[in-house]
């Protein structure tokens, strides 16, 4: 169970500001395993909103999440706050690859990073469309080698 | 069902700030009503951590929830941002009746508003116990007329 | 802080089976007082979908939770099962008092009752409007006196 | 991105029961991608508590979650019932790689199916300890080929 290096806040493009809740915390005083995924979702969907790239109203396009992963280094626990990174790793015809790194207080380590896919399907028919260029040029200012 | 009046920020005594997550909101696209407690919660757990009062992993006093009530004014979505004031209401031998307002971006009117009843009982009898002295003065701070 | 009487299973009129979760546990080893509200809404929600009369998709009409509120008298755990009560404490023109009880594994007696109060308004304009009747009859046969 | 395949049923060991609730729908009214992790934890410490090898109040070792990741396939939404499989991949001399499969309904190929790898450490030290017998026995019979 080989462990993926550690991240440093330099590895990202895109930060925001997260604010732990009481109730992350599970029995073991640590911020439950399954908050940090709320915290990707959150990091990558608040991008698309203030990029004006994702409208989950209205928008034509749905990003369906296909699959998901994290690996979890070092504990985080209310009352931390945590800064998100974001970076792209792949964009496909239909689809990206989202990684984002958490970091605790002033940490410039990972204390969790992980991946995000999305493919885009039509909101009406589930069906994979290309993704629009404006999304996909928010998506390449993101992208790392 | 009368309303209660609309509280503005000048009737609360403290303040934090709170991050909204994409999936606190519903599948009417507004953050669900139970998120709100989940505020609630951290607001008053966050300043009493803030000001030496509150050990949750080793304090020999725990304060149970015995009640909560919320009213809710106007919607909040992803991604507004959310500040949340505190006041106490009441304090007495055991007991404590915080309340909390709920403020959407800029807004000096209350998106939410609630209550929060605290019983303070021996972590290990749960018996009641009086408020420990250097909590009653924090919270004789928070005290609104 | 008066404590209402605590119910019984006789009190409610519908019945639906909820499970808990690993991360519904607080750091004291209980579920957290916010998860309650979750449950509310799944009770309430649940029985007027099972009754056909709640189309959360396509529905004209949209229930606005204006008001919620909570007693707690025993903890409940993971992984403890819970069954919770549902009855209609007052129907108005637009509006509906729900009130909820949750029963822990196979207590009779309520280990917390709460109440939720919808208004029904229209989609688009968010305007109040009467009940329809199909949900009328439904919340009728869920009054108790 | 390629797809694992789809699990069935009769690829899992032990099984527990799932209730979906209202706000685990999010804007698209699916359930959202994060709630599933919850239900990982849940099938996981569910069937350890339920075989007797998890105290988490006092046990003397804590599973630490070092990674986990998911694959979704088809959406799941409330007021769908979910059945979970619990199966074991992997033992090591501390770490346990689990594998769950979520099944929507009577249905038999998978909603979404992922991973969860625990490191087991001393509750006081967080070193990585020895898998406890009674623990290493339960797991061997959730073992797979």
């Amino acid at each position: 169970m080989a462990k993926a290096s550690r991240d440093t806040r330099a590895d990202y493009r895109a930060f925001s500001d997260i604010t732990t809740r009481w109730m992350d915390n599970d029995v073991y005083a640590h911020v439950n395993n399954v908050v940090y995924y709320s915290w990707f979702d959150t990091v990558v969907n608040g991008h698309l909103i203030e990029q004006g790239v994702l409208d989950y109203a209205a928008g034509q396009t749905v990003g369906l999440v296909v699959e998901t992963g994290c690996q979890y280094f070092a504990p985080i626990s209310f009352p931390d706050r945590v800064r998100g990174g974001l970076r792209v790793a792949r964009i496909g015809n239909s689809s990206v690859r989202y990684e984002v790194g958490l970091f605790r207080n002033g940490d410039d380590e990972a204390a969790a990073q992980g991946h995000f896919v999305h493919v885009y399907v039509d909101r009406a028919t589930r069906r994979p469309v290309p993704l629009p260029d404006a999304l996909r040029a928010v998506l390449q200012a993101l992208m790392v080698e």
